[in-house]
């Protein structure tokens, strides 16, 4: 090629850019293959779930695929302007389930477009409705990978189950998942911390009024860019703990990613947000017990009686969604055993007291959004307890986060990170 | 009009069957109002309800209205073919709320057609919904009634505030339905136990993906004319009363009629048909509180420890939807005078205690849709406790539903029954 003027130039840098990012990263990865940086390459054991009766599926050998008109192709914003959950790529998958028809139906990939429903449709009046949140990510390499689908696939799944809806075939749902990112692979963004959400979600779409099992269902998967969760100098979050708010309840679908737990805590995240609060610190019991932060999971690290360090989160006892970050910073912690990683409540009678003694270290939430969320702050009871999680010097959030990063982008080889361009 | 042929004259009487049915009914009142059929037309006063600050709102003489063209119009089936909510009337209203548009916009009537939602709508992944549910009935003056809708809009204003959703005037939304009803008034049915249920509904329709107060919304009401509830024989239910499972908690959102409250319930629906029992008894607490049944409210008439009829209901504490026609009832009821009236916690304990001594006279569940439900059978853990409903010659049940039936389909004059012809 050659560059004839300085306009032309600058128009070929321009359509290039995220080219010439992609060779700088790559040699980056290269030095360290030559430096022998350390893998750690040992699987790692999935937390056990139930096997679930696989339902007849949709499959990816039946996947119709309609690519968008040049036309239809949206624009690729730049990195920094991304806001989560704002803008979407060029196709989405559709599959849908009809029992009267004999269930699933061939899936698609089309052009990004709205969904036509029947205003009875059960999704609009009994939030029969469930969705999964996963990411793919930009390697070094260039090569995109998404982070441990399979436990996406396998919680998406159950929560079809408690929610009257049809189950499917998780392998061939990620392969067809896999053939979308790889479609619009351009939209996943070339700089380290920014990704591409991955949402499928699956709705009950019955145009009749009962509260009932869905005869009819919808399976899509929309995709969007996001960019560095912590993009804005000091990321640590300040909590509000009010006691009078539950999240989840014993009985209920806590542990399910369905949309009923979601709606509920707007009005919540609103009471914090009006005090100057970022997040909810949600409590349960009349002891106060920690659950959940915002939409994530939470962890403490702090010296335990017999002067060890100890990493805690709360058990998986139906008030807490098992999330996948969740389960990885257990294992990953176990792994390295420089401390006691344990599953067991956390009130917030605790928190206070480990205060009082110097003895809590950390408080962090964890999910796929923000990977891991320091907390700096809760304020409980007329109270505002300070939490020292960014004051030390090498803190272990940031150790955690590191190590995800280097999985995620593909510092280090890791069954973790699934290749979307082998089958 | 001359009748020529033996068809003609068939055709004639099907065409005009609900007119001919009409006229008795009418002929019916006329005798009633000759010899003077006690008339309850006192006011009843409304629970009380906390006072909305009122958002900007839609407004009635903005209403746009498209009639459907002849081809649009559907077929009215036989009020005996009618199961509940699968058929839908010729038009539905609509409204539209976007902030970056000034609020709400002008609302429409259209001829009944599919809703389009852009993937990442609220609704569709956060269950940011609510819906209300009430009656038009055709009485026997040939007149169409709603029952009490002023309560239905007060509600669907305080759902709206707790999630995030726009509030509205409540005259004019009613201005509107009535209008809306009174196009669509053919399909109110012509027979005794039938009538038209309305059912509004608001969602949250902002394309993003964040759990946040929706800046768009969408109002829309679908009409379905609905049969007699009680059509097969007895009409007592059996029920399944599990205290693994809970429909609300304190802290939740159990007393607002979100779309969050019924998703959940599908799965402890499925566990009772698969047990042979028609619903599920909602327990909560140690103590395992009676809360509600199915989609209803909850009453049981008994004995008392003073040897006085009792009529008893569970608080307005948080766990329970303030029923329009719970309130109702508990009014009449009040207004005989006849026995003690009281809110208050009903346990399971109590229930298998009063059936001992044989103090448990009925049990029944109330709503829009059934209007009032008896109770046969509870299975609770491991025993069938039989509940004698319908086993007395006048039971209390009966007497509501009848006072309830004589206000709806105007056998006495009522202000709670609302006429849609009057503005």
């Amino acid at each position: 090629m050659v560059i004839q003027t300085k306009q032309c130039a600058c128009r070929w840098i321009l359509r290039h850019q995220h080219k010439l990012k992609q060779a700088a990263r790559s040699c980056h990865l290269k030095v360290k293959e030559v430096l022998g940086v350390e893998d750690v390459s040992r699987p790692y054991e999935h937390e056990k779930v139930e096997p679930l009766p696989l339902a007849e599926t949709f499959r990816y050998a039946d996947l119709k695929t309609t690519l968008a008109e040049p036309h239809q192709l949206r624009l690729k914003p730049d990195v920094s302007e991304l806001k989560f959950g704002q803008i979407f790529t060029d196709h989405m998958l559709k599959a849908f389930y009809h029992e009267a028809l004999g269930g699933w139906q061939k899936p698609e990939i089309i052009p990004f477009e709205n969904i036509s429903l029947h205003p009875a449709a059960k999704v609009l009046h009994y939030a029969v409705e469930l969705f999964e949140g996963l990411k793919a990510f930009r390697g070094v390499d260039g090569r995109v990978r998404v982070f441990r689908p399979d436990m996406n696939m396998h919680r998406m799944n159950l929560s079809a189950k408690t929610s009257g809806l049809p189950t499917f075939d998780s392998e061939e749902m990620l392969k067809c998942l896999k053939r979308l990112i790889a479609i619009d692979q351009e939209w996943v963004p070339h700089a380290e911390g920014s990704s591409l959400y991955i949402r499928p979600t699956l709705i009950g779409i019955d145009g009749t009024l009962g509260v009932a099992q869905s005869e009819s269902a919808l399976m899509f998967t929309i995709l969007c860019p996001v960019g560095n969760y912590f993009s804005s100098g000091s990321d640590a979050v300040s909590l509000l703990a009010d006691p009078t708010y539950a999240r989840a309840w014993p009985g209920g679908c806590g542990d399910r990613k369905v949309g009923s737990n979601y709606g509920p805590t707007i009005r919540v995240q609103k009471k914090a947000s009006k005090r100057g609060l970022q997040q909810v610190l949600w409590l349960y019991g009349d002891d106060h017990q920690v659950t959940e932060v915002g939409t994530m999971n939470i962890f403490m690290f702090y010296i335990n009686e017999d002067g060890e360090k100890e990493l805690v989160t709360p058990p998986l006892n139906g008030l807490i969604l098992p999330g996948v970050t969740r389960a990885s910073i257990i294992q990953m912690a176990q792994e390295w055993g420089d401390f006691r990683v344990v599953q067991r409540t956390i009130t917030m009678n605790e928190i206070v007291l480990l205060l009082k003694e110097n003895r809590l270290l950390e408080m962090f939430g964890s999910g796929t959004a923000c990977i891991v969320s320091p907390i700096a702050s809760i304020s409980y009871l007329g109270n505002l307890l300070r939490i020292p999680t960014n004051e030390h010097s090498a803190p272990l959030f940031k150790k955690i986060r590191d190590q995800l990063y280097a999985i995620q982008y593909g510092h280090i080889k890791h069954p973790w990170g699934v290749l979307v361009d082998q089958p």
